[in-house]
C-alpha cells in the first residue's frame, strides 16, 4: 500500500506521527526557502511542508518541480500547523515531509480542477475523468452510491429477492423505440435492450418469489433532452397478494426510509390525490405542492357577460397571486407574451387586481361589474392586495397553459423552497388515452395494467372512461415513481389487447409467454419502478440527472469521451448477416 | 393483503388464531368426507382441512374443485395436527378452512412441480417461470441473492463506491467478439455492449475515485458451452495506490468472508503459487488442490535407455496414483483410450505397478532394469501398492494431457471431496503469448497488464520472457476471478499497444482516451473481476451456471420462454440505417 493514511484522516491527536500519503497535487505555494503543498485525495486534502533549511536537497528539489495534477507518494512526520485551517478536517496539522517521490507527472489541465471551474460543458464531458477529481460531481457519485446501498438495505430488509433479469430480450413495437442488437447465431434476428423488465418481473410473480426488487439499466431509443439518457437506472419492484393500499404502504414507507437516511428530513405522511383532481386543481399529473395556488374554475361567473373570449371557451380557469396587485403594465405583459408562446398557446392573458384602497382594475372593466368582480374575488379566496390572473381556451390546453402560468408565479413570487419535499400519491388514472393520430387508445400506462374492477362493466362501450389501479408518486413536481396492480387473468388481458388495437397473432407473437403463464395459476401482483437516475438530483435539489452518472451520454446520443457509437468493420457486420443502407 | 401469514410462518404457538393465508395448490388428498390441501408459497408449506361436517356446503364444494397450482386465498383457524409432520416447518399445525376464494385456477403444468420433476430441460426452459416454483431453482436463486448482498455489504463495509459504468459504449476489435448496437441518431454507427468495464473502471481511478466496485452485466458474443453465457455477472473491483500484495490481501479476505457468511466454512490461509509451478506441478493455470498427485519431470531417468519414445520426447511425466497396483488390463487400456482421444492427444500411456509383494510390473519392463524403476518410484514418492502413470510428448501437450489425466484419476479415486474448498492465487503469469496463426504476440490477460519492473529490460527483445502483474484466484479448479495491476504510464502502455501490433493510430482510435487520461496524473492502480456466475455454481457445488441465472439463454444464444431473439420490422430497421444482408 502506497500509503498509511489517507489526505483525509489525520488529526491533532496523529502529531509526531511519521505517515506515508499519496495523491495529487492541488496546489503548491512556493516562497522560495518555503514550500506548501496541498496533497488531494479522494478522502480530502493535507497540507504538506518542505523547509529548505531542514530538508534534504534532493527532496526540496523534486518539490518544486511539482505542478498540479502531480501525483506523489510522501512520507513524513505530522506536526501541528502554526496558523491553523478549520474550512478542512485536516486544518490542525501539517506534514513535514522527509522523502517524495513523483509516481506521475501531469500536463496543465484542460480546465481547473476546482469547485468553480473555468470548464465549460463540452470539454468537461470530454474530460469527464478530471471532471469527477471536482467535488461538486464527486459529491454527486458518492450521494448515488449512498442511495444505491440504502435502497438496498431497504428492500433486503423487507424480504424482497433481488433477482437480475436479462439485458438481450424481445423486441416489442408497443411504447418508445427500442434498441435493438443483431444476433450472429440466429442471422436476420434481434435482440432488443429492456426499456423496462416489466413482463419477467411479472412472471418471477407467476413463479411465486412473492416480492421481487432489481436496480436495474433500462434502455430507450428516443430524442434526448436534459432529464433523458438513453440509458437509465431504475428501481424495478413488484409484489404478490397485495392491493394498490399495500403498494402506496409499502413504497411510501420506502421513500420516506431514504429522506430518513439520506437527508434527516421526515418528509410525513404522503397524500393521495386523484388524478381528476391533480388535473382540475393544478393542470397537471405531476403536481408540485410546495406552494398552494390552486385554479378556480370562474366559468359560472364569468360566462354570459358578453366577453365572447370567455363566452366561447370550453374552459375558464382562475389563479389567485397574492399580494400581485401592484403589478405593473409591464409586469403583466411579460406574463401575457409567456402565455402566448407557441409551447403554450394561450390567446391572451385576463388580470383582475383587488388594489389596497378596496378598488379593482381589471382588463376586462367594460364587461363586468363591480359585483361580478367581487364574486369571482371570492370564488379566488383573493384578499386586498391580491392578483387574479384568468386564462379561457380549449379544456386541456387550458389547464396546461394555466399550469406553465402557476409555476411561473410560484418561482417569480419565491414559493418554491427547494429545501422542503412535498411528495403525493395520484391515482384513479385513466387507463386508455383516445390517440386522435393513430386513430386508436393507448395505455396511459401499459397493457398490463388493470382496469378498476367497478369499471369493468365499460370497458367494451366506454373504455375512456375506465379507471386504472394504477399510481405515481410526484415528489415536488417530479414524477419519481409508478406503477399498477397486473391484470393477472388471460381473458382480462386479451380483451385489453384487443381494445388497444392488436390482433390475437400479434398479442401471441409479442406477449405470448405471458399469456401462457397466465394458464398456471398466476397470483394477484402488482408492482412500481422508480427513475433512479431522478431521485438522485431530486435529493440533490438539482434539476438535470447528467452529473449523477458517471458517464453520461450527450443529447446526440453519442459518449464524447470515448467517441461513441463509432463505426464498425464490414467483417463485423457480414458476421452478423447486416450492412449499412445505401 | 390478501393474508396474514405466510404458508411458512404457523406454529403450535399460533393455536386457535383466525389466519389468512394465500399461496398454491401443492396437492390435494380427498377422503370424501375430508379433504386436505398443501397450500404453497415461496415461504413453505400449510396444511388446510376442510371436513364436510363442520364446513360450510360452498366452501367445502370449492376445495373439492381445487386443482394442483390453483391460486386461492383461505380463511381459517389453526389447530394442532393429529399426526404431526417434522419435515416441514409448520408440521405441527393444520388450518380449518372456513372460506376460499379461487384467485386464479390453473391447468395441468406441462410438467410437476415437485423437487424431481418429470419435465426435461427444453420444457423446463420454455416454462421458466413455472420451473422456478420448484425449489431447487427458487433456493438457487435465493443462495444468488444472498451472494449479491453479501458482495455488496463487504465492499460497500470496505469503503469501495459503487459506480454504474455504462452499457451502451464503444466496439473495440480486440478480444472476443463484441455485441453491437445500431444507433439511430448516429447512422452507420454503433455501440457496442461491454465485455467488462475495464477502461472505466481505470478511469475511475484516473478520477481518483481509489476504491470502486461494482456487480455489473457484462456481454460476449462467443459461442456458447454450458458454463457460458451471452450475457453474464461481473463483481468488478479496482483500486488505486496500491500493489498486488495488497489485492492478494483485500480480495483474499473477501472470498474468505462470502465463504464464512454463506456456507459457514473457514477455507483458512490462501495459498499463492507461481504460474510456472502450476504448470510443472499440474499442467494448468486452474489446477484443482482438493488431491495432491503432483507431476514428476522424469526425463533425467528415463532418457537414454534406448526407448524411442521417451528418447524423442521433449517432456517425460509421470504421476503416481496410489493403491493402483491391481488396475487390471482392462483398467489401464481404458486409461490408455482416454489419453489417445483426439482433444488429449497422447501416443499411449506407459505404466509402472509397485505391487504389494515388492515386484515390480510395467509395460516397458525390456527397457529398464529394476534399478531405474526404483529410481522412477522414488522420484514419484511411490510406495509398494501403487501404480506410476507417464505420458511424453511435446511439452505443451503432454502438460495438458498429463493434467486430464490427473483430474480423470482422481475422480476415479474418489478423492476429490465435493464439500472441500481449496482456493489458490495463480502469479506471474507471462505477459504475452506468441500467437502462431496471426503471427504476432497477444495479451495472456489484456493489453493494460503491467509488466513486472524487473523484465522491462527484456521487453523489446524477448517479449515472451516478461512477466506479467497478474493474478487468477483458482478454487477447485476454477478459475473465479483475475486480475492485474495496471500500466499507468503513458509510454509504456503505447509500447505495449505497439508490441500487440497496434498502429499508433489504431492504439489512439480504440484507446486514445485512456493514453490521454494518462497524461493528466494517473496514480499506480490495478484491481480484479469474479465471475459472479461461476461463485453462486460453486457455492452450490455445481457446475453449470445456467440454474443459478433467473432466465438463461441455451447454446443457441436464444431464450425460448419469450421467444427471442426475433425479427424486427423493416421499418425500424430503416429508421437505424441497416438492412438484412442478401
Amino acid at each position: 500500500m502506497l500509503r498509511s493514511h489517507t489526505c483525509g484522516e489525520l488529526r491533532l491527536s496523529d502529531k509526531g506521527k511519521d505517515v506515508h500519503l499519496s495523491g495529487w497535487v492541488q496546489k503548491v505555494r512556493d516562497k522560495g526557502k518555503l514550500i506548501w503543498i496541498d496533497l488531494r485525495d479522494r478522502y480530502g486534502i493535507t497540507q504538506l511542508i518542505f523547509e529548505e533549511e531542514n530538508t534534504p536537497q534532493e527532496v526540496f528539489e523534486k518539490a518544486k518541480e511539482c505542478g498540479r495534477e502531480f501525483v506523489v507518494t510522501v512520507k513524513g512526520e505530522v506536526i501541528e500547523r502554526l496558523s491553523k485551517n478549520d474550512t478542512i478536517d485536516t486544518g490542525d496539522i501539517e506534514v513535514v515531509v522527509r522523502s517524495i517521490e513523483i509516481l506521475n507527472e501531469s500536463e496543465v489541465p484542460p480546465f481547473t480542477i476546482e469547485d468553480n471551474t473555468d470548464g465549460g460543458d463540452d470539454l468537461r464531458m470530454k474530460y469527464r475523468y478530471l471532471d469527477i477529481r471536482r467535488s461538486p460531481i464527486k459529491d454527486k457519485l458518492f450521494l448515488r452510491h449512498k442511495l444505491l446501498k440504502t435502497t438496498r438495505d431497504f428492500f433486503n430488509d423487507a424480504g424482497f429477492i433481488e433477482v437480475e433479469t436479462p439485458v438481450l430480450i424481445k423486441s416489442t413495437p408497443e411504447g418508445a423505440r427500442d434498441f435493438i442488437v443483431p444476433s450472429r447465431m440466429n442471422k436476420g434476428e434481434f435482440y432488443a435492450l429492456p426499456q423496462s423488465p416489466q413482463t419477467f418481473k411479472q412472471l418471477l410473480m407467476v413463479s411465486g418469489l412473492d416480492k421481487y426488487y432489481q436496480l436495474v439499466k433500462c434502455f430507450r431509443d428516443e430524442d434526448l433532452r436534459s432529464d433523458r439518457q438513453p440509458e437509465f437506472t431504475q428501481i424495478d419492484c413488484e409484489m404478490s397478494f397485495i392491493d394498490q393500499s399495500d403498494i402506496i404502504l409499502t413504497f411510501g414507507l420506502f421513500i420516506k426510509h431514504l429522506f430518513n437516511e439520506i437527508l434527516n428530513v421526515d418528509i410525513g405522511e404522503i397524500p393521495i390525490m386523484n388524478y381528476d383532481d391533480a388535473i382540475n386543481l393544478y393542470g397537471s399529473d405531476k403536481p408540485d405542492l410546495r406552494f398552494d395556488m390552486k385554479f378556480r374554475n370562474v366559468s359560472d361567473i364569468m360566462k354570459g357577460k358578453g366577453f365572447n373570449v370567455f363566452d366561447d371557451a370550453e374552459s375558464v380557469l382562475a389563479i389567485c397571486a397574492p399580494e400581485c396587485s401592484t403589478y405593473s403594465r409591464k409586469d403583466i405583459d411579460l406574463l401575457t407574451d409567456f402565455v402566448r408562446k407557441p409551447q403554450i398557446g394561450s390567446k391572451g392573458l385576463v388580470y383582475v387586481k383587488l388594489n389596497e384602497d378596496g378598488s379593482i382594475k381589471s382588463s376586462i372593466d367594460k364587461f363586468y361589474s363591480v359585483e361580478d368582480l367581487k364574486k369571482l374575488s371570492s370564488q379566488c379566496n383573493a384578499k386586498k392586495g391580491d392578483l387574479i390572473l384568468i386564462l379561457a381556451g380549449e379544456k386541456s390546453q387550458n389547464l396546461n397553459a394555466m399550469s406553465e402560468l402557476r409555476l411561473l408565479m410560484g418561482k417569480k413570487l419565491e414559493l418554491i423552497d427547494n429545501n422542503i419535499f412535498k411528495p403525493v400519491w395520484i391515482i384513479d388514472f385513466p387507463l386508455f388515452i383516445w390517440d386522435n393520430e393513430t386513430k386508436r387508445y393507448h395505455s396511459v400506462h401499459h397493457p398490463f395494467t388493470s382496469p378498476v374492477l367497478d369499471d369493468l362493466k365499460t370497458l367494451k362501450n366506454e373504455p375512456e372512461k375506465v379507471k386504472a389501479n394504477a399510481y405515481d408518486l410526484v415528489i415536488n413536481g417530479v414524477e419519481i415513481g409508478g406503477g399498477s396492480i397486473r391484470i393477472h387473468d388471460r381473458d382480462l388481458q386479451e380483451q385489453i389487447f384487443k381494445i388497444l388495437g392488436f390482433s390475437n397473432k400479434e398479442a401471441n407473437n409479442q406477449f405470448g409467454f405471458l399469456l401462457d403463464a397466465f394458464r398456471y395459476g398466476t397470483p394477484p401482483h402488482g408492482g412500481i419502478a422508480f427513475g433512479f437516475d431522478r431521485i438522485c438530483s431530486l435529493f440533490a435539489g438539482e434539476e438535470s440527472i447528467k452529473d449523477f452518472i458517471a458517464f453520461p451520454k450527450n443529447t446526440s446520443g453519442k459518449d464524447v469521451m470515448i467517441d461513441s457509437p463509432s463505426e464498425i468493420s464490414k467483417d463485423h457486420l457480414d458476421e452478423l448477416g447486416i450492412k449499412l443502407s445505401d
